[in-house]
């Protein structure tokens, strides 16, 4: 059988997840989209990662959200992934996992603090938590309005997707996102290392303060945006 | 020598809770029964995963719970997995192991609520955790009366096995179980998994609340019943 | 170079306690005695557990403490180890580690009560802590004194070195001891896990009670001593 | 293309730290100083472990702080470890990472009390933590501010930094460092390992005092100075 490249890159993004240890069994998905032929590939529902090949990697279509390449059935999380690249334009690729630590901020309800450099380095502010979905949005559209309290709490705090390229769905787990699918894996792979700090350090001080904003400007801002100086040219 | 495909399976299962990591040392058993043939095969006792072969596994006879093949003493536990076989018609595959974080939670003699969805994909409701033994039942025919609390719990609290596919042994540690020894397995992760998020969870809010009936049940229901979406067809 | 069995059992035993993750760096030392040839067998001083070969295992005797066979320094817990084989006759093998939940304990001088099965299944009761040694016992025959202040710990509460085979020593790090170095291993191991459990228990109840007595007792003597049914005969 | 014995070490050092599990993706850099040739060389900035080969590596000018060698940039961390190498002269070899205990120690602004001989046999006391940096440090020479307020810890405090050979920068990270990068590398395991005990020892007691100053003399001097015993000769 034959697969796209953009096939390909999203089952080695789905297979980084499990390898990094951000999702065992079949806890976590990575998609990445392609704006101009206007479909993004996901994980299928239910395959282990050791078993995932690209020919199996569903395409599904930009405008409507339903399959259009492939054989098997996408994620049950696929609506969630389309209305954020419905919503965030500058998207190319998301992450959902079950990460241990993440998922403990998630169910505890609470946005994580930026309570040091490692947090600033990748997220520019605290990361966010949604509000819980009510009845009415888990019965119906359950995944579809997943992604909508995810947009819902960007807009209603202004917050920009690719500068906090993350958040936790309240009492469920994170989803992350950057330019590509493997970028999303390693804002997934970052945040669950944020998480696990931020527990340790709040076991010592439950009133921790989050840094300094100069502080936190700095280390955004030396890794990111028109400043910055990390890396190579 | 040979051996039957249950034996195979069985020790399989048994070699898999060591690879993952839920049972060090010898600290885990993992059985499967064929109800046709009236048997359950299950871990010899106090051999290393490393040196097990199918061969040696026990077969233990449904009707009264005695070896009737093999020749290696089959696991201390054998009572208890006889019991949940001889009382839980559904199931096909019994897990026990001392993985560190659910039998934290057998420890405190603490049910594990519902704090999320990666509960709620797995489990239709709390953990249960069964009342202590008494005196009489640990020193006279402790496996069995193990099989029995455990049994006594779901019926008293109208659980069903199959919804809720495993416990915590109060002060011992948790046995869980499926259609088949592997899927057992599965059980035995997922429930390490959450209760060492549930840990978390808790550690940062000692009041945190259960999630909403509703997304329970759509947890639930989107991966097990009739509703079921998840997966391929 | 040629070298006993002796030697290679310890030689062994110091590399599983590395492979297992109970010491990393040069974080540990076992040791086995001979003792119809009144020598002890245990780990050279700072060597790593990669470099470590039969022939490298320092000889010690068993009547003096002093070095008899092989040309490197033995480790500095030497006279620990010499004074354990020389007050506990029972024992043929000794273990020293930093892992790390056996440590934290040690660390807050606690004894870690019996709060379960798997602690149950391989101590008879707490494992004990010791009390800190004096400004004397430290600036003068320090190492000699951990070993007497662990005895004496043993003598005054009247606990059975093979029922209890191992110790926290106050504000330093566990000893662990069996019939051979492997099995000082791997009650170095349970001991870790142990360790860990109790503290997350602890976490959740910091009132938690220890098991009832007759689940120790149960669970203790099916594993050991006359009555036991664990294991092949 | 060829390279120096420094930058193969140096290239072997920032291997180590990701080989270990000090540091994840990019997020630690180790480097070495010749002073006879008034160089130091160091990790690039944003290159992946798995990619980095020696003839990557640049060379700084002791003197000036600026590259002398190599075509790719420095750490972004490069002007911390050029002021440590200016003011603690007996160093050689520098290394900074994000490892999830220390880091949460930095992130909770305090010092690590030396609770245990794990700690005493590498740090001669507490390990220090830095001041936050002000509004002023932190917006202009951050990196350089970075080691002056390192520096400036030590000189306040009369700490040698042979004897406390690492330090916590508030709100950011470990830096630690040693004769060469390879010894560095070691003491970052260490603090990493003994930030975990301290963090669980205090779970079980919020009050609990460090060691016995003679205990901590003991165990520093038995490995290090004129009257070290410990290792081979």
């Amino acid at each position: 059988m034959s697969f796209t490249p953009l096939q390909e890159r999203v089952c080695q993004a789905n297979r980084e997840i499990n390898r990094i240890k951000l999702a065992i069994l079949t806890w976590g998905n990575a998609s990445e989209v392609d704006r101009e032929a206007g479909v993004f590939a996901i994980k299928p529902s239910g395959v282990s990662y050791a078993e995932l090949t690209p020919e199996m990697i569903p395409l599904i279509s930009l405008e409507t959200g339903k399959a259009v390449g492939g054989t098997l059935n996408p994620s049950s999380d696929t609506a969630t992934h389309w209305w954020l690249y419905r919503e965030f334009l500058e998207i190319g690729g998301v992450v959902h996992t079950h990460s241990p630590n993440a998922t403990a901020w998630a169910q505890a309800q609470k946005a994580i603090p930026c309570f040091g450099t490692t947090h600033a380095d990748a997220f520019y502010g605290p990361i966010p938590c949604t509000r819980p979905l009510t009845r009415a949005e888990v019965e119906d559209a359950y995944e579809l309005n997943t992604g909508k309290v995810i947009v819902e709490h960007f807009r209603e705090h202004g917050l920009s997707p690719m500068e906090v390229p993350g958040v936790l769905v309240s009492a469920h787990a994170p989803f992350t996102w950057g330019k590509h699918a493997m970028a999303a894996v390693t804002q997934a792979q970052t945040l669950e290392e944020v998480a696990k700090m931020a527990l340790a350090s709040l076991a010592m001080n439950p009133d921790l303060a989050p840094v300094d904003d100069f502080l936190l400007e700095k280390h955004y801002t030396r890794k990111h945006g028109p400043k910055a100086t990390y890396g190579q040219a």
